[in-house]
């Protein structure tokens, strides 16, 4: 079977990531992605995980907790487009699960003002060879909005520094999510 | 490095075509495509290969010659349109390489009136985990107009049947070509 978004993420951030490394899971959420970069990194690695909401950050200890992964995370309970304030050292890789936290409010969305400045801070910290994956979930309102801003701030984004990919199903009909990919060159 | 559309596609045809089995190249071209298939589908299996011109035929017959490539394939100097007239065993694996035969007549280009009938003939014949991979060079006259017409076609092939995805890169200036994938479910 063809990988859906989420899995073709994975493979393609799996690919690049060496134990030790640095990365950030710019949105929690439930810590799926945040358990799977902080095995992916090792005890030696770090991941900077970030989510505005304390549900997520509790979520994601519990689970980190259990599976003996939290000595190597740190939850920031705070915007990713602080990235900055908390992150110096250059990263292999980040993901971002744009849309709004499975189970939650549905009223909290992730939005283009804060996620291309944060994409844009991952930009600046990612190591030659990284890559940096967004998976776009757009069937809500606002939604679409935030998907085509991305869109475009990345399809201008400088081609001697960066790839910009777009891996996208086109005939369902429920909206499956859209994964961007940008690997520093 | 992010596979480009040609190299992906080769990878996600890799993964499902079998010794033994029937494959259709659709553009010969200089026939990098047939060697391809021919070498995945070994002396056991049979390769269609199909280009309206002679010089394709040609440049290909030798090709295969010296790889020893040539007693698992059929050349086929007539449009991939006809496909019908010429297959009629399940297929595993289907390429297009959409555009012009390069170093020769741009003049002579694929055409969607042409293409989507020889699509349309590959769907029926797939196998189930069956794929076909589109790879659109658009950049010529008439080129984009056939993407479009294909991904609009695509994009309405029943869901519950066929996965379709389209591999692209955004923030490139010469328009590499876009890949698409559909996988018969």
């Amino acid at each position: 079977m063809l990988k859906n978004s989420m899995q073709y993420s994975h493979i393609v951030l799996q690919e690049i990531i060496n134990k030790g490394d640095n990365v950030i899971d710019a949105t929690m959420g439930n810590g799926h992605d945040t358990q799977f970069l902080a095995k992916s990194v090792g005890a030696t690695g770090h991941v900077y995980a970030f989510d505005i909401q304390q549900d997520a950050i509790n979520h994601t200890k519990d689970r980190l907790t259990q599976l003996d992964l939290i000595s190597q995370t740190t939850l920031i309970n705070d915007s990713h487009s602080k990235i900055d304030n908390y992150v110096s050292n250059p990263i292999s890789a980040a993901i971002f699960n744009l849309g709004y936290l499975p189970g939650n409010n549905k009223s909290i969305i992730t939005h283009f003002s804060t996620t291309i400045p944060a994409i844009n801070s991952c930009l600046r910290l990612l190591k030659v060879g990284g890559r940096i994956a967004v998976v776009c979930y757009y069937g809500h309102p606002g939604g679409k909005d935030e998907l085509d801003h991305i869109t475009h701030y990345l399809s201008q984004i400088e081609q001697q520094e960066f790839s910009v990919l777009r891996y996208e199903f086109l005939n369902q009909i429920n909206q499956p999510p859209i994964l961007l990919i940008i690997e520093k060159k």
